[in-house]
């Protein structure tokens, strides 16, 4: 790993942090960092630097980085672009090994050579330098946050497993956003932007070896290094699954997407064989990439035999029209799990698969053919139906669906369409790590990518 | 229209309700009925139906319908399924011209015989019969709901312009209550179950004809009448488009379909093609099935040149993508068009479709954008992409985006992602009118589905 990638942990882990063009004016780039930074509960020191303050949000400003008499690791800049170079050179001098540049007004605007000259100085000084033109990044963890935009407008999400790496920053911001909606945990959030120094197959590279990433979400417009992510996705995703969304895939779009970050889109088909030879898995929207990395908490399925249970008639038909579009199997039910089964439901259901329990099916019952279920050897995917709206279903189904999951033995999913009342408890089970969705198709489909990935790693050179 | 379509009338507009089956117990099915019934302020008379009790929520109950002294226009039967046909004799004599059969235990069990027996009496006294084994209606104009799910998990919607037509109650509740959680507005709900006496071609013909009706959701399993069915689509999909959901698609789907609402859900080939002809609009989920609905209420393109406003470079790719692989058009502005954009956005933004006007562009831009594409003679539909997120944009968006598509000159969709606050906004749109996505794909997708419309009505004999 080049010194640079080592330095992304000042990033990810500052004990103390710069902010370069802090401001007293609350709508400046520079204002909103600091704020988050504070309201945030950083722990560690904050210097906010700015020649025309001497204090700023109650913390003493410093005309230069230069000035600041402790270490520090990591600076984040939000000044114009000219000057950006300069005062790179004096983190430099100041031994700062991290920085991210907000700025933008680089190679996405024609600006190459001080595009250059900023790589130049990153380069001669071992700086790791996320950016420029990007939101910068997010570490739960640590409350390190560079993303200015509002804590009212943007949610932050709590710690957890999945690390988020985007060449988009309000793409990447709108998946956080969602993510902390619905309690789902992320390790790190990081919006490269143009990925001068640090780009995408550094950042995997970085993450394959960091403890608390356990999935990688990868947005990507272009790459100028295909031949080198095509190698670290291939390996990384061995040890921790990656889901890649690549946009600007037709002509027009790839067009938007050069005048976006300045990276050629290049020829969809080479991605998508790129993508296939590395085995990671390939989502064709937002949706689809948020609800495709929830899965991957789940324990990796044995083949592709589905069970299903469901208080929902309707629902239970609508999942079983997906799992045969998309090539999965419904597994008829064994004897032995049919006659345990019986013992169960009332008389007027059928102990068949889907195993529709009926609306009036309370707590109980879901708790006790689930038990069945999971113990059934023809079973290799458990996928629940709870229309929470049913006068029988209580609280108790949160417990006993986040014990299914926690047990970790098969995968569990959860399907659950509805309104607040169901959000809710949708969000209950998230923080705990189940994976829910709001369709059918979304979980199906959610479903088959991580059977393919389980494939794929058992075909591969092992996991 | 034979008779006892038209007095679905009064199961729509009823002046007085029987609850039979009405109870003390508050988890049974007539006691939830009631207690929405009054919580809900109905506003008309209402009787409930017990033996077994002289007074029930503060209203006199009465043994029986025919011990009622004042006219009764709708009956909601929940009792069980074998008394219901001696009951249902009960309202004939009493003149009750709209009945809703709540329970279970009919044709869809295998009492075929019970089922036929309900069906003669009907016929005999030409009562509208709704079910049995249903979810029964909504009518928001008139707070009629015979829902027996509770309100606090169930909400309901605001009175609106979407009717929706069901055989499966959970089915159908999901989407009502994914309807009033976005603040979209519903005309009537009908969950008809078996579908004995009305089936969903006399619920269509209903609707043709209904003044709230704007537009008309189908969630199928199967029809026992699929040539009327197809013509009855045929004719009203040209007055009111109507979106369908088949479910029971696939061979294991289809027999799960079977069991239950007890019908052949046939080869989906035969309902495709039915489908096609009818010209309806075919959504394969129940999110499309939301989803495609919502942009019914805007004009019907020209074309199909979609011009597409973003403060998110990145959503903007996206949405090109979809664009293209849904084969609509990215049209290329005219030079009128970029001369106009270009007095507006910054120097560093491009004229070009899709019009990123930066993160930092405040409502005024987009007022200002939005005024240039709507006048646009090369644009047939407006995407506008929000992000909420963005510091600069303010409340002010939303009356812009309001007025904008209550011109009706040019359909227009937003796209927003992202949580709490982002989905605050969404509501507000939703509810005056506007459809709002919360992905790129989604909205593309509803705009094709836009796009065909408007092209088949045109091809047809006209609207």
């Amino acid at each position: 790993m080049r010194e640079q990638v080592k330095n992304l942990k000042y990033i990810f882990r500052p004990k103390s942090i710069a902010v370069v063009g802090a401001s007293g004016t609350s709508t400046k780039v520079g204002a909103v960092v600091l704020k988050n930074l504070i309201e945030g509960k950083f722990g560690g020191k904050i210097y906010p630097i700015n020649p025309k303050y001497n204090k700023l949000a109650g913390l003493r400003c410093y005309p230069s980085v230069l000035d600041v008499r402790g270490k520090v690791d990591c600076a984040i800049i939000a000044i114009p672009a000219m000057v950006v170079p300069k005062v790179l050179e004096q983190c430099g001098k100041k031994r700062i090994k991290g920085v991210v540049v907000l700025s933008g007004g680089f190679g996405e605007v024609g600006n190459n050579e001080l595009e250059n000259k900023l790589k130049e100085v990153a380069d001669r000084y071992d700086i790791c330098v996320i950016g420029p033109n990007c939101l910068g990044i997010l570490n739960p963890y640590k409350r390190v946050d560079s993303i200015f935009l509002p804590m009212y407008k943007l949610k932050r999400p709590r710690p957890g497993g999945i690390s988020f790496v985007t060449q988009s920053g309000a793409t990447g911001t709108c998946v956080v956003d969602l993510a902390a909606q619905y309690g789902v945990g992320v390790s790190k959030f990081i919006s490269y932007g143009n990925g001068t120094v640090i780009d995408e197959s550094d950042l995997l590279e970085y993450l394959e070896t960091d403890k608390k990433t356990e999935e990688i979400l990868l947005y990507l417009e272009g790459t100028k290094n295909g031949k080198r992510l095509l190698e670290t996705m291939k390996r990384v995703n061995r040890k921790k699954p990656i889901v890649v969304l690549k946009a600007g895939r037709g002509v027009k779009a790839s067009k938007a997407a050069y005048s976006h970050t300045g990276n050629l889109a290049g020829n969809y088909l080479a991605y998508d064989a790129a993508f296939r030879q590395a085995g990671v898995v390939v989502a064709y929207s937002l949706d689809e990439l948020f609800e495709f990395v929830k899965i991957f908490n789940q324990a990796l399925p044995k083949g592709k035999r589905i069970g299903v249970v469901t208080n929902g008639g309707g629902l239970g038909v609508l999942t079983t029209d997906v799992i045969e579009e998309q090539h999965l199997e419904l597994v008829e039910f064994s004897p032995e799990t049919i006659k345990k089964l019986k013992r169960i439901i009332p008389p007027y259901a059928n102990a068949e698969n889907p195993l529709d329990i009926i609306a009036d099916a309370d707590s109980g019952v879901y708790k006790k053919t689930l038990g069945v279920i999971k113990e059934a050897k023809e079973v290799d995917i458990i996928v629940v139906i709870v229309l929470f709206q049913a006068p029988a279903v209580d609280e108790r189904i949160l417990n006993i669906l986040i014990n299914l999951s926690d047990e970790k033995k098969k995968p569990v999913v959860v399907i659950a369409v509805g309104g607040e009342y169901t959000q809710g408890h949708r969000k209950i089970l998230e923080s705990y790590g189940v994976p829910t969705y709001s369709s059918p198709s979304d979980a199906v489909k959610a479903v088959k990518k991580l059977v393919e990935y389980a494939y794929s790693i058992r075909s591969g050179s092992g996991r």
